[in-house]
């Protein structure tokens, strides 16, 4: 039998993105196997590198961008070191959907040139490698969103004027503020998966532990900045896409509440579902990188190029009362914590992360309370309904554009079931109403229960059941879910990574089938090395306050786990 | 043929509602037709009141907050005066759906004794009568939102423990600000029309001239506050619902962006259509009572209370930075103004009112261009779309409780038509970003016009073709629904009434055959006296400065056509 047409497709598309990498650039001869070669972070992918790239490519955002906004490193050279040590990187883990270090360069020299002329940065992210997830589009750089059918059109449309031409307003922002563009990572098909995967890249490794996964969607992300292939990059969030990835990947992540971050002009799955919508944040190797990225980002007023996106600049005063709150006396600051979401209690590994995070939390003198929302499992059930309202119909339509074949990790229904009716949507979006308001109360409630007079100040839980996943096992987005069906704001921290020697099963009683299918996925040899992070969550539009208390926390969860 | 059973129950909720107004604040002898008494404000309805119960309900709420919450004027006072006021109201123009006078003087007597013990008052708006549209829950009240249906049950259920005793977040936080509530309402069954009007309480007048409309859907509000029984009260504008009936009774109405007054717990329309939203606002005498009662409002923090607020306060750095344009130079200013919306031209009372303001700003020496903006028949078509989504089933389900009939004036199908699939409805959606997008767009690019840096600061147009309506000869709702489009805030502001004499037809070349049709409906003798009113508006979320904008140029126009 012939090899299907889009299979030949997406193989030239494949191809021609390794061909875009340069001679010297390449691997001589065979990656290792994971067998052979389980992490490829760290001393592996040093060995292609000068001690000059490793410096630059293994400085956070901020620590680059001190540099080249005050001309100590030229944006070329932190851009080819960028450029080499991301090729690299998708060689090693199949990270990268499109790659365009030569336009990188040619807006690093306008960069450089500009600071030589006036003797002043651009904007703050002058000279700053971005990575962008392949939904954003770049003039002269193609969007596949990991669809074959999508090769060669604008999203799906062939012979469209805005293909290749078309810019999203995220991208022109970045720009105005120094940022250099120079790769889109890799994302499932459909986006709609804790796994990337998909007909044109096939599947992007964890790696740290290429057994696993980079998590998804923004899984390209992820393995990229896990091999500081990127400082930072752009990622988005329906169900816990930005986290995934970063928690997988031992990185920061932030997934901020709708209308902060500028959506217009990207592509998306089941656009115009709005019951629960995607996000974007990034995801960096520093929550002060963090920081960086979504200020520089409302410092060009995106609510001014996106009519989405709320007029709320970044609030110094929140940072500035928070910061009080850190300095202030511990007991002043108080924390959740949730051990499990009553249906599936994690792995080991993850069990150990919350366990550090606790310790820590309680070794500093805060207070801890045990967190008992209203379930999250309705909430996930809530956003798997959303997720479905077209009963799949959009995703189908792009399978057929080309003919692909859908990979089993995505989640959401590919099989096509009847659409919802107008008024069984409203009545989902009541009941999501009802739940966000019985969640805003139990908040509340915590006030008789801190001590401090207020509610807890964040709440500390895990991102998934186990650190990253065996392929195709992965158990539950509840974890992840729950947030977005909120609108909360969230950020990942790394913790530690798995351990055989530590993480060992124990004997107990199960929650549920699923808690006894997915404790018996748990392998300890396999899973050993795989990074473990957990999540630090906060009300609405509370992003100035999680990231400062990130930041805190994450420096001490440091220390703690050094 | 048997009276139907509805007739019957509506009859007794109407008496009821009549019943509860105390026998020595009844109107003796019949109520004089529209005929021999076009116009029951002022001098005709002072004729029932006592010279102190004048000064008290012709203050506006700033002024009467300032005596109340300093002791020189007792809540019971002035509670008892804006009751009489209201009792008289509705005897003269049907405006009220409920009427709770013992509770609101208990609660008046609660006040003043707590001012006595504590010296203070409870909060900004301690002692002061505040109306609410007939969709907000007050325990102990009925809420029928003109249905029959709802009579003795909570929004249609029966036997709801929920009836009578549901409290809405906005009743909540304005009893916690110090408000005394003491009536709600008239409303269209429905919420959809410009025009107030139901099988309980039938036809709602317009008090300044009685042979047309009060506006819809807050036509009650709009009547009772033009009458002076009420200082100012909350309506709900999903597509002009606040300003139509603003414009309507020479009043002051806000429309604010979606997210800022608290919404939850209170009865509505078509509850979880979330393509274009109802929002929540004052309308007052004044615009300073307008930002009282916005303010004290957001003053309870409405985001802890209300999952679907945004935790925005009051941004007194936006009304500073405001009301220094005002005060700069006159040049510094630019508004835009929209004589017409391509497809109906206003009657000559409209276009006289329009003419007013463009001479005043511009006799103030500010800029002032043309708006030329994406055409508002797009975006009404966009509204009309959203309110029709379920293809009329909410509202037939409604109707169908009690069997009573549908009335001509609602704008939506009642007739029954097909629901929309989520597919359709996300097109939707994504048309209505588009929308915003291009408006946005347009928006930005009048910085090449205005000469002061900036785009315009607000923009000039009015509310309906119509200075209030005939009734069933609303022409379009096109001249407000592209707010609710947009999201958009926008402040009605009284200019003038028509005037027979010199608000006459003149021969033009129509637009459109609406226009001929909506021209012709023109009655220089029947629309003699209405008010005449015109909106300011401004982007998203930009409630503090089209406040301050809405403030100064009021104050303007009150001297200009004075």
């Amino acid at each position: 039998m012939a090899i299907p047409a889009w299979k030949q497709v997406a193989e030239t598309k494949r191809q021609s993105t390794l061909d875009a990498i340069p001679d010297k650039w390449r691997i001589k001869g065979p990656i290792p196997s994971a067998t052979e070669q389980r992490d490829v972070t760290g001393a592996y992918i040093q060995q292609f590198l000068t001690e000059r790239e490793i410096e630059i490519t293994e400085t956070d955002a901020v620590g680059i961008t001190e540099r080249t906004t005050t001309g100590q490193w030229t944006a070329v050279e932190v851009t080819e070191a960028f450029c080499h040590r991301a090729a690299l990187a998708h060689q090693l883990v199949n990270c990268l959907h499109e790659i365009f270090f030569d336009k990188a360069l040619e807006t690093a020299r306008a960069l450089d040139a500009y600071f030589a002329q006036t003797g002043k940065p651009l904007g703050p992210l002058h000279g700053l490698p971005v990575s962008l997830k392949d939904q954003f589009h770049i003039p002269g750089v193609e969007t596949t969103m990991g669809y074959v059918g999508w090769i060669n059109t604008f999203q799906g449309i062939s012979n469209d004027p805005r293909y290749l031409t078309h810019e999203s307003e995220l991208v022109k922002e970045l720009r105005a503020a120094g940022a250099v563009l120079y790769c889109k990572t890799s994302v499932p098909m459909t986006l709609m998966s804790g796994e990337t995967m998909n007909n044109i890249i096939n599947y992007t490794q964890n790696p740290k532990n290429r057994f696993l996964s980079s998590g998804g969607s923004s899984g390209g992300e992820g393995a990229l900045i896990a091999l500081r292939g990127s400082p930072g990059g752009f990622g988005t969030d329906i169900g816990g896409s930005i986290r995934v990835p970063a928690a997988f990947n031992g990185l920061y992540g932030i997934r901020p509440s709708v209308g902060r971050m500028p959506y217009e002009g990207a592509a998306n799955s089941g656009d115009g579902q709005n019951t629960v919508l995607s996000v974007i944040g990034p995801l960096a190797t520093s929550t002060r990188g963090l920081t960086l990225l979504f200020k520089s980002v409302l410092g060009q007023s995106p609510w001014l190029g996106d009519p989405g996106v709320l007029e709320i600049p970044w609030r110094e005063e929140v940072e500035k009362e928070t910061r009080g709150l850190v300095e202030g006396a511990p007991e002043g600051l108080a924390f959740g914590i949730m051990y499990d979401d009553g249906e599936i209690e994690p792995h080991p590994p993850i069990k150990r992360a919350l366990k550090i995070v606790e310790d820590t939390v309680r070794g500093l003198g805060h207070r801890l309370i045990k967190w008992e929302p209203p379930s999250h499992h309705t909430a996930a059930n809530i956003a798997m309904r959303a997720y479905d309202l077209d009963g799949g119909a959009d995703v189908r339509q792009n399978f057929a554009l080309s003919g692909e074949t859908p990979l089993p990790q995505v989640v959401i229904d590919t099989t096509g079931s009847p659409q919802k009716a107008a008024q069984e949507i409203a009545a989902l979006n009541v009941e999501k109403r009802e739940y966000q308001k019985r969640y805003l109360d139990y908040w509340n409630s915590t006030t008789q229960l801190t001590g401090t007079g207020r509610p807890v100040d964040a709440v500390i839980c895990a991102c998934a059941p186990h650190a990253s996943c065996i392929p195709t096992k992965y158990a539950t987005v509840a974890y992840t879910s729950f947030i977005n069906v909120l609108d909360y704001t969230a950020v990942v921290l790394p913790v530690t990574n798995a351990d055989k020697e530590k993480d060992v099963v124990q004997e107990r009683a199960y929650l549920s089938e699923l808690d006894r299918k997915t404790d018996g996925e748990y392998d300890a040899d396999v899973y050993d090395g795989a990074p473990a992070g957990i999540q630090l969550f906060g009300r609405r539009l509370q992003e100035e306050k999680i990231l400062v208390l990130a930041e805190y926390l994450g420096e001490k969860i440091k220390k703690a786990s050094a």
